[in-house]
């Protein structure tokens, strides 16, 4: 739908201006989770934030549970995405580095208060489906790896589980920033233990 | 100082009803921290939950810092053991196990919302420090299986680092119980790992 004279011709293009609003309600919507919590958010002050009528986004947004989804999806389609460059390391530890940048944001950090169990709300167990396609993403790139035989068969929800756990470790405890020394040690290690782990074939 | 008899005659022993009123405060700190968390629980509760005088709590703990930190001291404690049975990977195993089990818990929870950065008082980083002392005996441990050339030299910090994300990954995300297969696998893994990727000598 958007095209190159889109932002010089707002008013020529049909529901350009609706989806500018869209965007800038769940902008304002990622801010405001970030700052006050799934459950603290306003709608008076997403609109604020916004620069928007509050009734545009109850209009947009009837359901509170979808316009905090809407805005997540969003998030989490930018930490989605993991080349495909041929070379498994590299890749990986360019996920794990992705990964760490987006979990030490202010947003990154409610969604990890939020995800842990206690505090389960219908909300968040989306949430959780939504983040598992991030997950997704990555253990398909394994697959790929083990039918190209740069490594051999392997659980790949598990070895994402010991490649992103230690990321999560540290970047939640904040002891210190998640490094690029840190990710190429952490993939080196688990990749040269499930090669060296494979049963003989 | 405690003996066989104290249970028997507890008038006898000097300070002996102190200490046990002690441990009953300090037992219902723990609840109550893991009900409401480390900046929700009030002394009163301590007290009737513990079944003794406010009193005591505050002759006792006049600093609530010191109440919280003490009360996780003994918790922190049952976690810190780790055996050295001569094999460093039965021993980690074992050690995750605990340390799943210990996260598991209602209290386990709440510490590790309460870890998080951003949130963090001058309690938190005490408690910090005491969770240190746990990994610490799990480095020693370590270290003591490259002394005995059981593993190659190794960072014991980043090996902590790479066995426990995955067990806090699991645990916190309350997807699955973290079974001993799971402990089997991720010690398998990143001892072999660790062989394989260690420099020549």
């Amino acid at each position: 739908m958007a095209n190159g004279t889109a932002h010089r011709q707002p008013a020529r293009r049909p529901g350009g201006r609706n989806a500018r609003v869209r965007t800038r309600i769940l902008d304002a919507t990622v801010e405001l989770v970030a700052r006050d919590g799934i459950a603290g958010f306003r709608y008076e002050e997403v609109a604020e934030c916004a620069g928007v009528h509050k009734t545009s986004v109850y209009r947009n947004w009837p359901d509170r549970e979808e316009l905090v989804v809407e805005a997540l999806l969003r998030y989490a389609e930018d930490l989605a995405s993991i080349a495909d460059t041929g070379d498994i390391h590299r890749d990986l530890v360019e996920f794990l580095l992705a990964l760490a940048g987006g979990l030490e944001t202010p947003f990154g950090q409610t969604l990890e208060r939020a995800l842990q169990p206690g505090r389960q709300s219908p909300t968040i167990r989306t949430l959780t489906r939504v983040l598992d396609q991030r997950v997704a993403a990555m253990t398909r790139r394994v697959e790929t790896a083990v039918e190209r035989g740069e490594l051999p068969p392997v659980d790949s929800g598990f070895l994402g589980e010991m490649i992103s756990g230690p990321v999560h470790l540290i970047v939640n405890r904040g002891v210190r920033r998640f490094s690029r020394e840190d990710a190429e040690r952490v993939v080196g290690v688990v990749l040269a233990g499930i090669r060296a782990t494979a049963p003989e074939r």
